[in-house]
């Protein structure tokens, strides 16, 4: 087969897998009731897995084993192969070697199995032989109706419709709840699910996609966003492959008010060598990746750990819908606690200020005399305990005035601590235990504002109490600058839920674009000034007298500059002549300049660029680029040692619209300079976020044929705002 | 009793206390046999948690309640008194009211006892009554000789000598182990404990330090430095009262080769404010504490999970003296794994390298043909198990080859997987489990770098695999980003490890000081004149004849700026001429200049400094201040916005040799600009450090009477260094 033939391919299986995948297909898929393991033998650690995973999660439907060679297996009878089930099974959990995979779909389409996971690898991830068999196993696949999750994964398990999947041993207990997971790494999700039952984390799906040539993780999304038991869905991601479908699952998991969590590795050069031996796919730019998660309101996090308490405060928590304001009451039983909040609190924007008087007045009455009351707070040990027949001690009621605190927005309690053993009869305080917890859940779902419960370290939750706590629908964050941070971020993704700033598709070109490779200034000036960017005059001069005599129109002071396709760096060559006060300057500086063009080997000389010079204001800078997942995106920033010493730079995957231009100005770290420090004028962010807007148009415009659109210096004085600098090049 | 009074007290106290405080009578103080607990009954939480404490720790010591009216408690005869003693006892654990506190010394030294712990609160911490009281408590502790830990602390338990006088219960298992822990803050204590455990570090002390009348915290690290069961040393810290025992005792531990791992809370004004509540006492500025801990090489964390993760890489894993290189090769049995450590060890500045061909060649044979060897290394889940017969796996076998790779200076390996529980009879694999971790001690131990296990997700070590790995000395990293971070902070040790740079006390003042406020320009001139700090030349002038001459002796452009110790903010006021390039225009700026110092209400004109205006080159910042517990600090920095918006400086507690001054600049994120970016010469670092270690001793030499200095701008153009402009404040 030949390179183009296996494209076309590609193509072909794309365009059929697509028509294959609906919701519906995909809810069948995710929760099979009957498995028929093919190539299983007792020898098997996957089939073991799975078997022993059956047992863990209750699953009570059929499980057949299929071997050619073996008569039992796992206590029930093998068969030969699938063509002698009496009935069709929901799928098939594939584990026999590359070469027999073709055969076992034909098998399934005779016994008439629409639904199989691909263990077996081999495949793209080992180069071009592996893509060859993984495309035509994809043609026979799609060509028989049928739809794989895999090769080269280990399956899925879904812990509502308790459905084993899935090639690895579960560590019970294995908790149901409300945490779905898809991972494009098998190995990860033994990780994930042992991260999440430490917790107390509960799970509804863990998928682990493999090569993703069929069901890819875009389609895991969909279907936990119409999964009625998933509320948050947590990703770890070696690769997006296509911003399209990847936003679009985005943007309906926003609309669905369903967070997306996501683990994305690749965050330096390192890490996306690493993504690349591993996956066999090429990992975007991080950076890029970055910005466009942020426009799709993916909460990205840089562990697995913090993945789970970040998932599990979204998860078990009640929060409005909209923006819930930053000023947290803390309520804790240690003075020390209350020190590792507040230096926590700062770098997430949250604030912890101060009790009305009436708060205080309130609480004094239920604590010890040496309490200190005031936000955050440590109740003392003593506030903890209840008293003899009371089912609320002190803290709880506590937290009921700061509840009711106009100053506050979102509670922050330390008061949960659940045994981990079930308490002795004999422990009055333990044995109030449940009713409290049946307390602060109701707290949770009713109180005015948010109240999220939070553990002061970091450690597993004991069976006993973890049992109680999920009893409850209650998630207990862990570590005291883990959980503040996982509430940051929660914070975060409910500001920015349902104003998703992220176009699934960009634009197709509205430019006819022939030239390749770096644009003369002149007819990159052209492109702006079409498209109603605001750039500095000039013109274009051949003789010492054109431009002096076009430095009169212009005015003093100016500057003149090489003009020339081949010279893409004119002050390296001495091409540019600065701050011209008088004709005779001009003249001289035309003939240097002129000359340095000339002596470029191989230049062909357009001219010279006559242009004002301009002072004061600031000097910015834009520049856009194609990243190979994303598309176009821009980078906006000060120009000068701002960009190169600071890399103080907003990054945005375009289109963007003008309110999203000026948030990428105020996220730089110089923006205080936009507002007129150091006595410049302050910029009028209106003018500069229509102009820059207009840029990033004209790069769309430009469709595949971008490669980058520069503008360096963009000037800025005021609400005058001029492209001092241009240059464009396409492929 | 007077105010001045009671601080006559107080220094008497203090040095009646340091007098008492030796290392003999420390180590006697935290190993105590025998424990009174006076004012306790059964209905005391902080004694029955003692006395279940001493249980959990196998104390078989004497435990004797004490208390006026109470026959029995814990099974115990009650005596009334400590006077009621046959024999003296090693300490007293004192739970009684604030009144009868004193009445207890005065029983301990009629019963011959030199040791107490105050849980009793209601002293410092409430203000200035509690203060006295507190004062007078000591005075009589003093008085007789005895050493207290307290008031307002839960006191301590030593797991080594099982020593608990600790007002706290213990969950047990209580891990023996080399990490010690002091904690200003009592409710920490359990989360230490618990934190501790539940990684599987082990403890050897742990201290709850209350107000530090007596024994403080920087005794608690004395007798950690000198106890042979304590390796790593971990602090939480509000406050650091003084600077020179504080950094003595930092001394002595990196001496000792121990490190300390502190949490110091107050990072952020929120964490300050608490801090001062919580505590009753100020805390210092958090920037300068930041910067004294580093030159103390005092690891600093955020939260006590980090702490703990820390220590126990420190403390666990064997590394050589000195630096260790950054080149990390790591093992892992997940592809995902491998992409998350990458992307965690960029930000610590360690390196992932590709292993050499011959370790590659070596591994190829032992894994599976699917296996990708290269580094970071994921060895895929067939490798992990061992063949039947065989102690090592194949991932053991590669650990082999990548320690004895050159390219290779630290090896993270996650090849331990404890079981939870005792493997079943017919389990081969976890059978194996004690000989294989018996042999990665070993190579712990032996091998030619450091070899550190780490564990793919931070959750708690199951009971029975933690007492394996505590009987092989083997603590396993938990979390792969966290892992990571903590060999991060590890190696970083290592490298400042015997070169402290932060002298104990702040030289005495060498300089003798009337003035008080802000100095005169000249007089802030002569002073650095004096020290030998260049300074641009300028001649004070009365006239504009006066101004035009000095300007042509010093030769254009020069500046003009009105001098007079009323005007601090000349710019603000007109009193200051830029860029005068002729007599005439000297000669009316004069007049303008010298008119505008005039209109300022109350200025005494001193006249009009000249000095040439310098251009090029770079305006660099160097500000002193002083700390209320560290003393002088000074900031460097790039000048104008550099300092105002990006808030680029480096700190440095003060005195400094020239080479921590060059570290200082190095470490700006400007850095580069130093180096002759964008066109300007490269900065003579030596000349640069060389005057800027004078302007510090300058600074220092003023002594306590140091308001600030500041030299802005510090004009360094190449080699030529020039003081542009200078301010001094006196106290």
């Amino acid at each position: 087969m030949t390179h183009s033939g296996q494209s076309e391919l590609a193509a072909a299986n794309h365009k059929a897998v697509r028509e294959l995948v609906t919701l519906e297909r995909l809810r069948e898929f995710f929760t099979p009731q009957s498995i028929a393991m093919v190539g299983a033998s007792e020898n098997s650690g996957w089939a073991t897995a799975l078997v022993g995973a059956a047992a863990t999660m209750g699953f009570t439907g059929r499980i057949v084993p299929v071997h050619p060679r073996v008569d039992t297996a796992f206590g029930r009878k093998v068969i030969r192969s699938l063509r002698d089930l009496d009935e069709p099974v929901d799928t098939t959990f594939i584990l026999v070697g590359q070469g027999a995979v073709e055969s076992v779909l034909d098998d399934m389409a005779a016994a008439g199995i629409r639904n199989g996971v691909v263990v077996t690898a081999g495949y793209r991830e080992m180069g071009a032989p592996g893509r060859a068999a993984e495309e035509s196993m994809v043609a026979k696949a799609a060509a028989h109706g049928i739809l794989l999750l895999g090769p080269n994964c280990l399956g899925f398990f879904n812990v509502h419709s308790k459905s084993p999947a899935y090639g690895v041993p579960i560590a019970p207990p294995l908790i149901p709840g409300p945490v779905g997971v898809a991972l494009q790494s098998g190995a990860l999700a033994l990780i994930a699910q042992t991260i999440a039952k430490s917790q107390g984390v509960g799970l509804s799906l863990v998928a682990t996609m493999g090569n993703e040539p069929m069901i890819d993780i875009t389609d895991a999304i969909d279907y936990m966003v119409e999964d009625e038991n998933t509320k948050v869905i947590c990703l770890f991601l070696e690769e997006v492959t296509d911003r399209a479908t990847f936003a679009r699952a985005a943007q309906r998991a926003d609309a669905a008010g369903k967070p997306i969590v996501a683990l994305k590795v690749g965050a330096t050069e390192l890490g996306q060598a690493a993504a690349m031996a591993h996956t066999g796919s090429a990992t975007g730019n991080d950076a890029v990746a970055d910005a466009a998660f942020r426009q799709l309101n993916i909460i990205r996090v840089k562990g697995m750990e913090e993945m789970f308490a970040t998932a599990g405060v979204l998860a078990y928590n009640t929060f409005p819908k909209g923006r819930v304001g930053r000023r947290l009451g803390v309520v804790t039983g240690s003075g020390g606690g209350c020190d590792i909040i507040s230096d926590s609190a700062d770098p997430e924007g949250l604030e912890i200020p101060e009790f009305t008087q009436k708060s205080v007045d309130a609480i004094i009455p239920l604590l010890p005399d040496f309490a200190n009351v005031r936000n955050p707070l440590d109740v003392t040990g003593f506030a903890m305990a209840s008293r003899s027949g009371e089912t609320l001690n002190a803290m709880d009621k506590t937290l009921d005035i700061v509840i009711e605190d106009p100053n506050i927005d979102l509670v922050l309690y330390a008061g949960i601590n659940a045994p981990p053993t079930a308490p002795l009869p004999d422990n009055p305080l333990a044995q109030g235990f449940e009713p409290r917890l049946a307390w602060v859940a109701e707290r949770m779902k009713t109180a005015r504002i948010p109240v999220v419960p939070i553990s002061m370290m970091a450690v597993d939750q004991g069976a006993w109490g973890m049992e109680k706590l999920l009893q409850h629908g209650i998630y207990v964050a862990p570590g005291l600058n883990g959980s503040v941070a996982a509430v940051g971020r929660a914070l975060r993704w409910l500001d920015a839920r349902g104003s998703l700033n992220l176009t699934p598709e960009v634009p197709a070109a509205t430019r006819q674009v022939t030239e390749k490779g770096a644009w003369s200034e002149m007819r990159s000036r052209q492109l702006l000034e079409e498209a109603g960017v605001p750039i500095v005059p000039g013109e274009l001069v051949n003789s010492a007298d054109e431009a002096a005599a076009a430095a009169t129109r212009l005015g003093f002071p100016v500057v003149l500059k090489i003009q020339s396709e081949q010279i893409t760096h004119k002050s390296d060559i001495g091409g540019v002549a600065l701050r011209l006060n008088n004709e005779a300057d001009v003249r001289t500086a035309f003939e240097k300049v002129y000359a340095a063009g000339k002596a470029v080997q191989g230049a062909v000389i357009d001219g010279v660029l006559v242009a004002p010079m301009r002072s004061g204001g600031l000097e910015l800078l834009v520049g856009i680029t194609k990243d190979p997942t994303f598309g176009p995106v821009m980078a906006v920033g000060m120009g000068g040692v701002w960009v190169e010493i600071m890399q103080d730079t907003s990054l945005r995957v375009l289109p963007v619209d003008a309110a999203e231009v000026k948030k990428a100005f105020n996220e730089l770290k110089a923006a205080p300079l936009l507002k007129g420090a150091r006595g410049s004028l302050p910029v009028d962010l209106d003018a500069l976020a229509a102009a820059v807007t207009k840029l990033g148009d004209v790069a769309v415009s430009l469709g595949d044929s971008l490669g980058a659109l520069e503008v360096n210096p963009l000037w800025v004085n005021g609400s005058q705002i001029e492209a001092l600098d241009v240059l464009v090049i396409t492929e």
